[in-house]
């Protein structure tokens, strides 16, 4: 038997970016810090790391900012990506094990991601929360596939309950805004919004202040608790960093001494569903829409993940203010991206 | 703060290339001579300008030949392209000021052309007629937003007024057939079809001839008049280089004398919204169909921007008549956006 | 006339990759080789003869296996790859001629063909069983006309007929097994499905067991049989390499001595256009699902060409088995289409 075959080293399991919390608070300063090295063109190494190789992009959900970061990461440096948008109709992965597959799946997990994973030097996977129930969703189950069957590295390009690279650029853009982020006073606000959306960039938002240093504070009504897990992860990095995490029904309080103010809206669990009760309590809550009083000081910024609804999620004289740098989140996506994939591709091979 | 955000330098517009009416003549008939250099594989200049270079592509309408002809156009010269298309559900776009965003526009442009700034080095908008008011669709709302927001070049691959890459290639062919388009004589012919299509194809048919230093004559029946704006331009033009300008309402005398017999079909604005009245329309028109016997000479040539509908709009004999250049004419599209690219991308930078 | 337009050379026809039925076993071998020394970095001129070539792939059927594949092929060698996923809305062609186009097709494959040639240095098409009608689905008019029109080579991504591309891989991945193909015991075994597919990845695995010197037997249920020209060209094969070729309803015969086990379903052409009587007749033939007792010995591999519907097609025991070599399979897609793609772009030229 003469073969070739590219095996998998067994034992040797790809390292994958999934989550904030798979790490520790100071593997992604270091993250953080090689972004900013990138983006400065200082990082040579990083950008070696990327020539030649290529990103496999897995969209079960649309999505046009983090495909066209991405790309944009890649292509920068040498490197290349390969999009596919998979729809219910195109390419339903089955993921459940023992399935007798006579319904709408026409391929498993098990077979997917191997072989993408030969086709691809890295693989980036978006799935989007059922908004069914919150339990589900936490349990990041197609992602969580993805990256048991790859033998390549696996990205999340935003999951059910993470968006792990919109916080590493939210971080690095706080950074290079007030030195360092350590120390600063960070509001999560929640904000109304004309659909519920999931709670992944919360989720990021909360994970990002505490694990670099902030002092956190996260605002929302009665009703919008977020993922429980999530927050004692949050509290037990607050508490080791010695800052204060707190989470209030108020919100002018909460923005009052923010010296960060993080705008995002999300659905509230109770009424996953039941979109007619959402929407009235959007409608209850429309007073919680930014506006440019609830910028504390004139060193304030004002933080979005994008896309954002104007005059409903934040007010138009928040938006165009000076102080509002969502665009600054949104280029810093491109070089957070570039430092994570070449983290993850390490030292450059003369052959893939 | 030590911030390395890169910043609009202020006072410092991009330049863009929307249509041929914010141009001169002269700038024009440089990009075709930039054009055919790059073809000939003589301008290393242009070339050096697109390498490493990304173009973000947003398509508002599908396409395939724009897109092709572009993508082509940068991976020629080592650049990148990403292609967004974006339909009604994914990413419906806001560019009013000041409205409550709780309709179906998630982003305002105001956010998605700055940040499509940040990624691309270049930025191309497709956005299409609305055929419901010819005075609306003459303002191109959507692409001049684009521009207006945007902290980087914006190119027009079609806009709902003009089409100014397929005018500079159609040019190019022109001159390549003719060693000068200058002095030749160009007829536009309106021709039926099976649905009512835009005007900005033969608003930039119009727009070259005239740039180009040709006798232009137009052919439609009544009820066809096309926007009198590009028409003014367009007389402007001729009488400024001593040329001739006509409309007429009877296409065997305009095919009679013609060297270049350009022909496009279009909807009448009095049929807008009115699909059965245009259908008859088109039916009454029927013997409009280009054929053979349209040609005047031996010298002369058939163009149309393609795709066309066989027997429909042009009959079979004219299309497989060896003086038939659309193939060429498409060919062009290629070089000429080479061309618009390298010039507005400019000199090649070590790091965009 | 100063003209510089690309000609096509008259009485130069380009050469295609079609079918298998095209070539001879000893051409069909030398691309075999050609992959695996692609694959094991020793072919530096394939790699050469990509560099800076784009390639253009429509697909009319989506596909993301073979669009991955055919990406990778490109750009890990260099080259690059625009993708067309023209459906039924946004690309109808035409390719019959003489039609008065008042219908869905908007553009005739005589425009089509020779544009993309001039925007691509070859161009790939994917057209799909219409599955109403064996007989025309034989004909293969779509690639067929494409292969007429187009200037620069043509490459099927599979067509009505036959899946080349596939049975090339297939035969590399045997090699690879058993260092050689020729004089193995090769079964292609039917299997029931959720839903009729068509016959193209069968066929070719039909003449890549005949071409590659294999004994074949062919499995399947009365009123399955294959496309008699594709048999009989098979059994050509067969007779001309001294190995066995035969057809049988016993399906635990045909799998007891086979070193090689492919696997695949398709519908019958007596119920094409009945969906319930195929369901019927699957359900009746639901103990044609392939699982780890039909691997006759401990050496035999189980090969599918992906995606498979476990525990309908194959049971989750013999994919899971480590004889299971379908991942390899489709790692070999990526390295067979870069021979194919170096073989039909032949040497590197400074200017494409």
């Amino acid at each position: 038997m003469t073969t070739v075959i590219k095996s998998k080293s067994p034992g040797v399991k790809p390292r994958h970016w999934l989550s904030f919390v798979d790490h520790e608070p100071n593997e992604l300063a270091a993250l953080v810090k090689s972004a900013r090295e990138i983006k400065a063109g200082r990082d040579q190494h990083a950008a070696d790391a990327i020539f030649g190789r290529i990103l496999g992009m897995v969209f079960f959900n649309p999505s046009l900012r983090t495909r066209t970061s991405f790309e944009a990461a890649m292509m920068r440096f040498g490197g290349h990506a390969i999009t596919l948008n998979v729809g219910g109709d195109t390419w339903n992965l089955e993921y459940r094990d023992g399935v007798v597959m006579n319904g709408a799946a026409a391929e498993h997990i098990r077979e997917a991601a191997p072989v993408l994973s030969r086709y691809c030097n890295i693989i980036g996977v978006r799935t989007f929360a059922g908004m069914k129930s919150a339990a589900e969703d936490a349990q990041d189950a197609l992602l969580r596939a993805f990256a048991r069957f790859a033998t390549v590295p696996v990205v999340s390009l935003e999951s059910a309950t993470e968006h792990p690279c919109q916080a590493l650029a939210d971080w690095m853009t706080i950074d290079e805004r007030f030195g360092s982020a350590a120390g600063r006073r960070f509001t999560l606000t929640w904000a109304p919004q004309a659909k519920a959306t999931p709670m992944a960039v919360p989720h990021s938002a909360v994970l990002c202040a505490a694990a670099a240093g902030m002092n956190l504070t996260i605002a929302h009504p009665p009703g919008y608790e977020l993922n429980a897990d999530v927050l004692a992860r949050a509290k037990q990095w607050c508490d080791r960093a010695g800052t204060e995490f707190m989470v209030t029904h108020d919100q002018a309080a909460a923005c009052a001494s923010a010296e960060v103010l993080y705008v995002k809206s999300w659905g509230s669990p109770q009424f996953y569903g039941d979109a007619d009760g959402q929407r009235d309590s959007f409608a209850r809550h429309a007073n919680w829409m930014v506006t440019q009083r609830n910028l504390a000081t004139s060193e304030s910024v004002l933080m979005h993940c994008l896309p954002v609804r104007r005059n409903v999620v934040i007010a138009d004289d928040a938006l165009d203010d000076s102080r509002c740098i969502v665009v600054d989140q949104a280029e810093n996506r491109m070089w957070a991206q570039a430092a994570i994939l070449a983290n993850l591709l390490g030292p450059p091979s003369g052959r893939s």
